[in-house]
């Protein structure tokens, strides 16, 4: 869809078959697009530059602006390229709330617990300054994100791991993790450790839930 | 401190006596401070500048920058005049963790909750994209703020409502209500209601500690 609209905006500046350059070499947009989530993973949204993935890359800027007329663009297609979380589909099951909670932490979704989350946090303050980029991030990263930490409590309750009265609070303890580690991240001075994690996960969630956590 | 360095700064341009422009009208920082401070509330640390700065105080650029060289060195001047939350000195006591912690929810400091929130974002966007913001957002807003949460959680120890034996837990259980609301507001498409703040308190922080709040 974007390709063939950056396509059509190339062919009006140029009479067909004389279009100037050689044609964009889509084997390479995974590159492009991974090292514009390794920029977003490493600084501020702001200071994200078409320059700097041009750099990174070895392509020619002009070539990426053909392709991805903005640092929007760039953006989305980058966080589309990384597609959803895959317990999405794959909801892990590991025959207790713990370990199926533990599982989504250590997912390797967008690299692993610490580029994910400097991901997301960068990606959130992206979306409070782009109101194209806001729905996206929400419907695309946020949302999915949440929704599998939903999923796994109320798989919890079908099991009788967690009473059937605690049902209305799932929506509020599903944001748990992802707000205590981004919280983490944002106002402490280094990377989250595991261990903050299943600390978040043992003494927040499941204490909450009345869930008592195996001590291993 | 600033000022003194400031006027240092402008006297080595100017013969002594000669010095151009009024002098600063330092009974007006107070409005260039909360104007700061109000659009940090309202958009990201990278859109706050001296000029909007300057056209909304009605002051001349030029003066703001004689007072302050920078837009962080403003920032930290804002955040300084807005000083630490006034429960830090006048810890609230209204004999339930509950209403303590709603009291805190409910606090004045930073022009309310929503402003507040607002406020803490976009320093926490600031604070990763300045090495010299960073440790003052924590030492003097972050840090202060989960503290009196931390405070609370203790008393309540004291006052037996809370088992003694959670009390390793409370560090992690002072940042549930900064990083939910945090989270809420970064996650979702409107300000966050009085009623987030009371499910968070009833259903994650006192449920994980296994107090029973009184419904109303």
């Amino acid at each position: 869809m974007k390709g063939s609209e950056s396509d059509a905006r190339v062919d009006r500046s140029a009479p067909d078959g004389q279009r100037p350059g050689r044609p964009f070499d889509h084997s390479r947009d995974a590159l492009v697009l991974s090292t514009t989530l390794d920029l977003l993973a490493e600084r501020d949204y702001d200071r994200v530059t078409l320059d700097e993935v041009a750099t990174r890359t070895g392509k020619a800027k002009t070539t990426l602006y053909r392709r991805w007329a903005t640092k929007d663009d760039l953006i989305v297609a980058a966080i589309r390229a990384a597609g959803r979380p895959p317990e999405v589909d794959d909801l892990p099951d590991l025959g207790s709330l713990r370990a199926d909670l533990l599982a989504v932490v250590d997912s390797p979704w967008l690299g692993g617990s610490a580029r994910r989350l400097a991901i997301f946090l960068n990606l959130a303050s992206a979306a409070r300054g782009s109101a194209r980029l806001a729905p996206i991030v929400r419907a695309e990263v946020t949302e999915p994100y949440v929704d599998v930490y939903r999923r796994l409590l109320e798989r919890a309750v079908e099991r009788g791991e967690v009473s059937a009265g605690l049902v209305p609070r799932i929506p509020l303890l599903a944001a748990v993790v992802p707000a205590m580690s981004t919280h983490a991240l944002s106002a402490g001075s280094g990377p989250v450790e595991r261990s903050h994690f299943v600390a978040v996960i043992d003494d927040v969630v499941l204490a909450a839930l009345g869930v008592v956590p195996p001590r291993d």
